[in-house]
């Protein structure tokens, strides 16, 4: 490994976000999963969450770009599997999702510890998983389509998200534990 | 039709922006093409472009939401034809696209005039698109992967022309001509 790439890989562990994270329900799409995979490298979420009810789902995208390597996904069987894990971590669970409460993307303050729940191309997120999150985001749309991609929709809070950290210096100190960033830096330059 | 579904209509097309267009280049996937005109839709791009060298291609996303039938997409045969066309329409065109020059996303003025071109996901933008270009925007990405999903780097760049529009007001005052106003009331009311 060349000096310049173990420092490349210094500054993006350095980088990840351990309190921003993205929950997948029942979303099973390759190119879906895939574009979601890339957009969380590139603003720093160190692993996602899917839930999913299908045992031997393929959570693993066809590593476009092979961002399947950067970025985990830890799978549940439930919606209180997933958020269980998620609130004992200090995660607060805001859902991707049109409701009469939902707050405009814009105003959300994402610099809080944050878990977005994004659900399925037809059926959306479900009943259960928006009733016991802590609040519903939308991003406003101005036409006659009812609803963006996913993996579209995803992106536009991770960026917004991204925008507030940064600048609040979010990037420029460690998150992660020792420990995780050693293995880490260590399986990463040494594949 | 009823007065609300009348007065929703009347609202859309009043907001949509006629200076705000995207421009595909050989982007061919059924998904990414539905992805896109769904937030092109979102944002309030009237029309849409498409170059492309192949005469059959299905540039008719598979109408995910039906997006399809409230954002038009225009093809021409070579990057001259379409650049040609929109600099006679008074566009600015900005590529999507890593270059040295390449402006952050959110320091470009997008209350300008704005054609923005996007490229395939293998290929991206043609050396010749980028040349005969006005300039190079990215979307800064913080993580090991090297670039986005083409639909969602559209949609980051058109959200921050949305943003950036809306707080000028733009989407208050039509800038659709009477003619092509009436034109679409009538085939969007009565279809
Ligand atoms: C295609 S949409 C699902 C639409 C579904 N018919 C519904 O009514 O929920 C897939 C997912 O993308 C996210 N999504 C799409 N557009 C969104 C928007 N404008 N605001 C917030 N989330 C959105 C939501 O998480 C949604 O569950
Ligand atoms: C998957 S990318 C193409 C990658 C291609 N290998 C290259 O080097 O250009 C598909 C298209 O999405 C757009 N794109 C993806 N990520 C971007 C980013 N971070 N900034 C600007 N445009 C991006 C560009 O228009 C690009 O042509």
């Amino acid at each position: 490994m060349t000096p310049e790439r173990f420092e490349k890989l210094k500054a993006i562990l350095t980088s990840r976000q351990m309190d921003l994270t993205v929950v997948m329900e029942n979303v099973h799409k390759p190119h879906n999963l895939a574009a979601v995979a890339r957009s969380c490298d590139a603003v720093g979420v160190f692993e996602t969450h899917a839930i999913s009810e299908m045992q031997d789902v393929v959570l693993r995208p066809r590593a476009a770009s092979g961002s399947r390597k950067w970025v985990g996904v830890r799978r549940h069987g439930s919606v209180d599997e997933a958020y269980g894990h998620l609130r004992s971590k200090g995660f607060r669970i805001l859902c991707a999702h049109f409701d009469e409460e939902a707050v405009d993307f814009r105003s959300v303050d994402f610099t809080q510890p944050t878990a977005l729940v994004v659900g399925a191309e037809l059926e959306g997120i479900t009943d259960e998983a928006v009733e016991k999150a802590d609040g519903s985001i939308i991003v406003p749309m101005l036409g006659m389509v009812q609803s963006l991609n996913v993996s579209v929709a995803t992106a536009l809070i991770l960026y917004e998200a991204q925008r507030q950290r940064q600048e609040k210096g979010m990037y420029d100190e460690r998150s992660m534990d020792d420990e995780t960033y050693r293995t880490l830096l260590f399986e990463w330059g040494y594949p």
